[in-house]
């Protein structure tokens, strides 16, 4: 691959950003208290409004997504609260250490890493009573897994009135999450995943609900007291200066997705992942998330016998100028990760099975070489993406 | 002014952004946990470093200034824990809140809004002992006004054993503040005013001193828990997704910083300054702020008799494409304010004037037309800027 070629970057997040997103950064800095702002404010969150599936209120927040995290607890939990974390991964992980580092009390589910919780699991914490909050990760970027009951699960929070929240940070955007009808409180989203904008911003949505108990919780925060941000949000303004590149992005990013459309949207990243599946088990490999949760934006797969990932990276960015990841935590060094996100589409499978035939052929993986790409370009074609 | 000549930013923040650093912003996506994005980040900390003009541990943080400022409190307040702020305008009042936020006590030093605080004043509270921190807004952006004792606080501190924190969000590289000299512990910078980033970036710095109070001190906090930034700053790393795009344009604006030098930049930012107050008040302009602490990066000025702020600003940029700032909290309506940071150059200072000349006359203030440009002319020519 030549020097120059650009970098295919295959991470789950940050992802390749469109050249229109990227550009819309470089647009000329404006007052964010002014009535250019204001008006650019009110279309960002309407189209925010559109991919949440929601017409609660949202807001996009000046940080990454684990302060988009940070937000949603800090501004329901005070001290001793009880929430439920179901745990299967890093994220989870993160997410139940949030809740402690607020003074609360993380009542954790652990799960199989590789698997997901049941909604059996969490009526039965529910069932000792005095919860104020479940908080479920949707998308285990660390294991490939997706919560699939997530419909569920707010049923079961509404039975026993307790809040709903989901943190869908790399995963919304890429696969359905409509807010409202599963019932979800408070959900948070990055902007680098499957929103193909680039790190920095995350967004919250914030339900009838989750107002009353916001408004009565005394907890420590600041930056992020949603209050100030729905005061300000009833002007279009945002109470601290906004990170105006970032949501100039953000805008043109939305913009894209509502062009294309949520369902052809989330058809193409399943499509995409379908491909990479086949085409994975095809050529040997072992996945680490079991089937019926696997992730359609994030792939685990297991180091093969007597390879390391780090090999199969650095062959991928060396040769075939394709970036993706390593394991993360205690799955560090047992496996890489694909992100299947925001712009991808047929090339960037076709061309990322290629090169790890490739890689794996040099690697003397014992596997039919080039049944993997066949096989991704059967699912592709079959998807109607090729 | 043509309708599609680019509007002149003159606000306290953000600022007018250099198409290098625009272009920054631009670069390919990269790996945040890679080799290439250590490698920046090396560079990025060492070129801020010299601006901070310290060997403490310095971090970029990927929030607005305000999340910096949270950064500094979280890590150094437990509960009851007292800080001493001297409160003169809206920013101060802001950071004892931020103190209270996180349990702590903030033993607040009322001071009059336009007026700064003096070292005597600092010493006597802490006379009264057990006072954890001592923390400061360098430069009340909503005033116009700065704490030019600094050096002199910091000595204070010493002496009586406490932390240092210095809010220098909106001064940060437009005029002298040398931590190391000065004894500031925790020093909190932001991207959009001085630096002539974008915004959506804080940066920080924690001295020795200070890491030991962090490290015994238990508060709410996980997004800016500076342990972990400590933790991942050893690998080059930051803890959680950077916000790149506005990393690559502060290390671009760093560079520059570095090529013109940190002298001739505050010296410029003085002199621009300087030219500013010398022409408004030969324009018979009131100046919000007492004249030995007024900033040489905010100018707030009194709104003429009988003119509103609102019929002045809409003026310069309707017809003139420069954008200034209101007056915040309760000095709305009663003022405008004029940034002075970043690429602030003679130029500036001169369209500013000039546009301001025209729109008093056309408002029928009294005053000699002609006079203010030419006062900025003249300073402007002594001081080496034209």
């Amino acid at each position: 691959m030549k020097d120059d070629e650009p970098e295919l970057i295959m991470l789950p997040g940050p992802t390749n950003v469109p050249q229109r997103v990227m550009n819309a950064m470089i647009k000329p800095i404006i007052n964010h208290r002014g009535p250019k702002f204001r008006e650019f404010y009110k279309e960002l969150t309407e189209n925010l409004k559109y991919v949440f599936q929601t017409r609660n209120d949202v807001f996009p927040l000046s940080c990454s997504g684990t302060g988009g995290v940070e937000c949603a607890i800090s501004n329901i939990v005070g001290k001793g609260d009880k929430v439920v974390v179901p745990v299967n991964g890093v994220f989870s992980e993160r997410l139940s250490q949030t809740v402690e580092a607020f003074g609360g009390e993380a009542i954790k589910i652990s799960i199989e890493w590789g698997d997901a919780v049941t909604p059996q699991q969490v009526k039965k914490v529910l069932e000792d009573g005095n919860v104020k909050a479940v908080a479920v990760v949707y998308n285990e970027t660390s294991t490939g897994v997706t919560t699939r009951c997530l419909k569920e699960i707010g049923d079961i929070c509404r039975e026993y009135d307790c809040l709903y929240i989901v943190d869908a940070i790399s995963i919304f955007g890429g696969d359905h999450l409509p807010v409202d009808e599963w019932g979800v409180d408070i959900c948070i989203a990055g902007s680098q995943k499957c929103l193909m904008t680039p790190p920095g911003l995350a967004a919250i949505s914030i339900s009838e609900k989750a107002w009353k108990v916001i408004e009565k919780t005394k907890g420590s925060k600041f930056y992020f007291d949603l209050i100030k941000y729905r005061d300000f949000a009833s002007k279009f303004e945002t109470p601290y200066t906004p990170a105006l590149p970032l949501f100039f992005a953000l805008g043109e990013a939305l913009k894209m997705i509502r062009e294309e459309g949520l369902e052809a949207r989330f058809k193409r990243h399943e499509s995409c992942a379908k491909a990479f599946y086949n085409a994975l088990e095809k050529m040997n490999l072992s996945l680490y998330a079991k089937k019926p949760v696997r992730s359609n934006v994030v792939i685990a797969i297991n180091n093969p016998p007597r390879i390391t990932d780090e090999q199969i990276r650095s062959k991928l960015l060396k040769e075939h100028k394709i970036v993706v990841a390593g394991g993360m935590g205690k799955l560090k060094g047992t496996m890489f990760r694909i992100g299947v996100m925001g712009t991808v589409n047929a090339y960037h499978v076709i061309r990322t099975i290629l090169a790890l035939e490739q890689t794996l052929k040099e690697l003397n993986f014992e596997f039919k070489f080039g049944e993997g790409l066949h096989t991704a370009k059967e699912t592709l074609a079959k998807e109607g993406l090729l």
